[in-house]
């Protein structure tokens, strides 16, 4: 039995992709099961709910020397804690990759919008059946990874495949459909700091002993996150040197609007964010127009930084 | 136009793979042309002969910020010297992995016997035409690699791909012409000592300051390599310190009775791999039976080691 995992701080694409590629390998008489590494977030949760889906369960170590499926993450710190034990046996994923093995193993690792999107292809491809339900899923999943098409890191391959998944699962108004969406994520509730930080958070090892927290928050209310930059400020203090980070930053991503608001932990952390992205600070919040994604324009420009 | 490469130290199946690719490319209107890293084999140059392909260029450094494609490999050191200046657009490969990307690129990566077999697979899944030279070429670098399927790193897929191309193909004798691959291959004239060591030689990183060569000289003729031990182990010595390695082996695989005779550097190689092959020294000669890939038999016990 191989285990099907998506990466910690789950999101909609990782669950959805996760869940619909396990039947995938069943119509192919592959045994494995998806399952989450934490708790979903209100707009996965949405989701399920509308679609009347059953939740893949939740799961926080696996037994040593199993077969495990990364999906839509490649990078250890990203995965399940025990990684080092368990045998990788295949990896689907539209991240930038770093990545070592003891051997060949199956990868397919293509720069679209969402791990969903590589799943609809795959069922497109072999001409494997796709219920209506699975497709809701997989429409979900490329939606709230693209924001609707609004990311950069949209392809129109995303927009062709989307088409094609809603001919199967129906859905009457797309626009509205992502609405809800993202208003169900917007919705966090009295989330507690750290878990609202660590909603959509992931911790990148840009080099030897630089690594760097990067936490997002998209939302269609941008006020939630900003009335409570001191708390955060303070949380991310501690996360940073609680983990040994050399930096962590929150981004406040307005998706309507496609702008981002960047909380820091301290000076030093400002600074370079400044630096980079060649902003300024306005009480404690540094403003960046026209990002919305942490993928494709965030990370390759601290990448690049490091790579020098 | 973006540039295809293979591996440095060249074989058939890294040059057939880029070359077939290029057409496979061209078929979707891509502009791609296939290079070779350094001076094709006998074997491959035999290939070539008698398909009555012309050999791709060889280019030794690309200009900056090129795309390339990476076909059966994906570890720098094994890659073109300014591979730090050039865009990596796509690496198709069928190694274990060692790689950091910027962003998110297109990855096939698959566990068969050569790069060849995932070449076929592309054709036959999207239906484009293979020409008989081109399945000819694939044909080459299938049983090239997997040693007409004598290694363990033959599956089940490549035997089924080598079946169908070769309706295509229409070769009468497969075994006849492995033979005939097999014997070019170890029909090496007058070859220099280091060349002799390099014909077939990867560099692995296996862990900070843990550089390892290793070369092999896969042969129908195994007295060849070995008559001449002295010379190899002085010259062995001599790259060792040169590119400042931790270790250096050279490995005559006689291919036809599936053994391997290993010659080292010095006493602190020969001990490790006494250790990790539990063999023993033969007159300055390591014997191992059944062992013929590097990939699947030697590989892992070394990266095992060094994961410790």
């Amino acid at each position: 039995m191989k285990y099907i995992i998506g990466h910690i701080s789950p999101d909609t694409d990782t669950i959805c992709s996760a869940l619909v590629y396990e039947d995938y390998l069943k119509q192919k008489n592959i045994e494995a099961k998806a399952y989450a590494l934490g708790h979903l977030n209100n707009e996965t949760k949405f989701v399920f709910k509308k679609f009347n889906v059953k939740e893949p369960e939740h799961i926080h170590e696996i037994p040593k020397n199993s077969e495990i499926i990364l999906l839509d993450h490649n990078e250890e710190t990203q995965s399940i804690n025990n990684i080092n034990d368990l045998d990788i046996v295949e990896i689907i994923d539209h991240h930038k990759v770093k990545l070592e093995t003891d051997k060949p193993i199956r990868i397919h690792i293509e720069p679209l919008g969402s791990s969903c999107s590589i799943i609809a292809k795959k069922y497109f491809k072999s001409g494997r059946e796709i219920s209506p339900q699975n497709a809701s899923l997989l429409l979900a999943g490329i939606i709230s990874d693209t924001l609707h098409f609004r990311s950069p890191t949209t392809t129109d391959q995303d927009k062709e495949l989307t088409e094609k998944l809603n001919k199967i699962a129906q859905i009457e108004d797309l626009e509205k459909f992502s609405l809800e969406m993202f208003n169900a994520k917007s919705d966090l509730g009295n989330i507690d700091t750290e878990e609202l930080i660590k909603l959509d958070y992931k911790v990148f090892d840009f080099a030897e002993g630089q690594k760097f927290g990067i936490g997002v928050m998209e939302t269609t209310d941008k006020e939630f996150g900003l009335k409570r930059k001191d708390e955060i400020v303070k949380k991310l203090k501690e996360i940073k040197e609680k983990d040994n980070l050399q930096g962590i930053y929150f981004m406040i991503i307005d998706i309507l609007e496609e702008e981002g608001y960047t909380l820091c932990a301290d000076e030093e952390d400002s600074k370079l964010f400044i630096k980079l992205f060649n902003t300024e600070d306005q009480n404690g919040v540094l403003f960046v127009d026209n990002v919305v994604s942490r993928k494709k324009q965030i990370m390759p420009i601290f990448q690049q930084y490091f790579n020098k």
